[in-house]
């Protein structure tokens, strides 16, 4: 019987910790604001939008929502995105994607500006994370698995560490993040020979490939932590699963994320912590003048 | 007894196929050209610079020196990369580094035009290495590794690879690239736990940690490529030596760079394929406008 790492009580610590820093901004006369751009009505965007919204008022984040058409010109977007970066109210912007196949995303993610960047959008960010500044804010989902990793007191100096998945949203950064904490990481990815394998060298294993039950029996071993990143539409079972096949890794590993309910109900709560970081740096910013 | 990878022929063949660029741009106007800008007359920068020049008149590319007095002010430096960034001559820009200690190192390489930063001093170069978008340039040093790898005709797609050494220079730009062509790679460092455990999955060894002989027989299994990118003063030698102990490690391995004469040997030529990509790319630019 492996331990169940539960998302809810980290997200509920982190929001608690956010809604205090933000309630020492608050007494200094900064309210920390998130600029949410959403470009139509996905219904995807729009069940991230109530979950971030809930999360805000929580952490005491003001949020100010900017919706355009999904029919809109890449101008009115960059216009909305140049606005939000200009207004001093405004401490972070988080731009739902993916945006309309008419929209160039990428040139509107590079266009946010550095410091509000709290979803790791531009390649500031990137290179921020890449290099271990401490610059720049990284991508929400990957910092949710450090603080899960670091809620369940598992150690990660010296630990060999397998990640499986290369995307620039969870795999990459969080295979530096935890690089940066002094785990040796092996990045895994779908041209990899053997996964079993590499996946069962390590004592931590993060899987965010994107693929439903990649990771079954044979690829953990017995006490192993598991961090499932994976969310994914089983059409047949009728139910969201992981990227790990739960029920076949959950008798062998020491620790697992459960989906829902693992990494998933983190990265609101991630966001607001980089909003307060971000408004907690601008207001140093603007003391400092 | 391994194959010697020596640097050399790589390092001609690279440096011919820049020098049939240079002149095809030459034929349309363009001569490739670096701006090399040094701060005091350092042995070792004084050294590098004679072998740069040197590639440079063999590729067919065109160099301007830049050298400001070891006591320079923050904004001399700055005006001069200012002044490399504004000239449209000038297609990339080399800073040797360490910089003394009274100027500030990373906001002179941030300023860099990101398209004429040929050596990745940039966080939009990083980013690029990092997101392996193709943009910007990777660390010639980083670029050398995989080219030493590719002239060897070593498969990369699949194949388990271990990094040492986790430096901005070598060790975390050649993970990204050795990952990018497929390779399933390990970051080890300083805080590793049983390295040579983690060295001998590996079928491909790439050491840049930066510490004489770190890598002995224990870390090598036969058959492996070991690439050595340490160059260290072995005072009690009397010799350069690398970060692999060769004489322990070469009866073992299936193939392994000569320290010096390996990874050392390329760098230069790597610098010059960069300056003529991104005398190419402006040539592009100024047609296109």
């Amino acid at each position: 019987m492996a331990e169940l790492l539960k998302g809810a009580p980290v997200a509920v610590r982190l929001t608690e910790e956010a809604a205090s820093r933000s309630a020492a901004l608050s007494a200094r006369g900064v309210v920390p604001t998130l600029c949410l751009i959403r470009v139509g009505e996905r219904a995807d965007d729009l069940s991230c939008e109530r979950g971030l919204l809930k999360r805000a008022a929580s952490a005491g984040v003001d949020v100010r929502k900017v919706v355009l058409d999904a029919t809109c010109s890449q101008g009115e977007l960059m216009a909305a995105v140049a606005s939000a970066n200009a207004d001093p109210a405004v401490h972070g912007i988080l731009m739902f994607r993916t945006l309309p196949a008419s929209l160039e995303e990428a040139a509107a993610c590079e266009a946010i500006a550095p410091e509000k960047d709290v979803d790791c959008l531009t390649s500031a960010s990137l290179a921020g994370v890449f290099a271990g500044s401490g610059e720049g804010y990284a991508p929400c989902t990957a910092g949710a698995v450090m603080h899960l990793l670091d809620a369940a007191g598992v150690p990660l100096e010296g630990a060999r560490v397998t990640v499986v998945g290369r995307s620039l949203v969870v795999g990459r950064p969080v295979a530096m993040m935890l690089q940066a904490a002094n785990a040796t990481v092996t990045m895994c990815h779908s041209k990899t020979r053997d996964l079993a394998r590499a996946c069962r060298e390590a004592g931590v294993l993060v899987v965010a490939c994107g693929r439903a039950r990649m990771v079954g029996a044979d690829c953990v071993r017995p006490g192993q932590v598991v961090i499932d990143v994976g969310i994914n539409w089983d059409e047949g079972a009728g139910r969201l699963v992981g990227d790990v096949d739960f029920d076949v890794v959950e008798p062998i590993a020491g620790a697992v994320t459960p989906v829902p309910g693992g990494v998933g109900s983190l990265t609101t709560a991630v966001l607001m912590t980089h909003v307060v970081q971000a408004a907690e740096r601008a207001a140093a910013r603007a003391e400092g003048e």
